[in-house]
């Protein structure tokens, strides 16, 4: 019987490996091998939401095609383990070469709700929640920014 | 009685949370969120230094009142455990959304003394150490560099 | 005897750790350090191949001169460990500061092959793959992308 603090261990470790596959098949243009980190009936929120790997793939897919390049740089990944679920908030920047040459850059989160399935993780559910960017097409300032970002005024 | 090095890699996995706490809070725009990483009496060396989690917060509440949105993304992450003790340095970029909605970037390094305490890590000293940036107020060519960088000039 | 897939953890932070050493003795201005990182007969593919300590040592040498600072920020950490061999990939972005005091941006890829040497890992190949670039001397659009980068069309 394993120390349960490590099969935590073990646990995050192939959830980050997870975070990481999804980001070399985005990478790889392979909206397909992308949607397959998603569970069956996973959600992916890329501000339109959609349900499962047919339709993930599907919108990854059409997305990805606007791009010569594109990298996908995680960091900062907190996650929390309860039994075959888990929580999980990571950051996430971003290098796009646009068809035109142009240079596009994200800055955010991903939020994830994940599931173990016959042993293996997935994401149930994976929210992309931006925080900046320069040269975004739908505008710079439009991003609904930081998890629980607070208020604070100048006393 | 659990492997040292299964010890050890427990320790690491606990500071590297701590670190990612401490973006999420700063990220967040809550100073007395990333104040409660330190230690009672943890040293924040931000430039000015300042000691006690009150300075530090009032410190960091002050600094974050500039920004629409901050992201500070950590990586390299390279910790020494000793007992109750730690020291780490760390690598971090950031992206600084401005109120005059002007963008700065900083890229630089995290040097970190740890402490234990009651079974919970917490910063003993945490000073920020720059190599570089993009419209950085006091201008881009100031900062230390990297710890212990070397001359060299060509033979 | 310890669990195999703790030894695995093991291995995968040794390996975490060489590569952040990596990243911290270029950063340093320290082409020799870096160097030391490689198995005695390693080989470096910075474009041109090297083998060597020496000789890696010597073609970092030359191109850190270049720069009056570098960051190399690692992420994406994916490691396959078998026994005494691992390959690995990781992503990497680079901020260099130039003599001229322009800046240059760098997104990319390391591929690795790891061998273990009297119990301590080093690189036996370490390839640097670059995916785009900002201010690039050669010029921007002259990376090979990806690793396995798929070609797809609108249908």
């Amino acid at each position: 019987m394993m120390d349960a603090r490590l099969q935590t261990l073990l646990d995050k470790q192939e959830i980050y490996e997870l975070m990481v596959k999804y980001t070399d098949r985005i990478d790889a243009n392979d909206p397909v091998g992308a949607a397959s980190c998603f569970a069956p009936d996973g959600v992916g929120a890329y501000g339109t939401e959609c349900k499962g790997r047919k339709a993930i793939g599907d919108l990854l897919g059409t997305i990805l095609l606007k791009y010569l390049a594109t990298s996908h740089y995680l960091s900062n990944v907190s996650i929390k383990v309860d039994g075959d679920r888990a929580t999980a908030m990571s950051y996430i920047q971003t290098f796009h070469r646009m068809k035109n040459k142009e240079t596009m850059f994200t800055y955010g989160r991903w939020l994830d709700d994940l599931v173990r399935l016959d042993g293996e993780w997935f994401f149930a559910r994976r929210e992309v929640r931006r925080v900046g960017s320069i040269n975004f097409p739908d505008g710079d300032f439009i991003h609904p920014g930081h998890p629980g970002r607070l208020y604070r005024e100048a006393s």
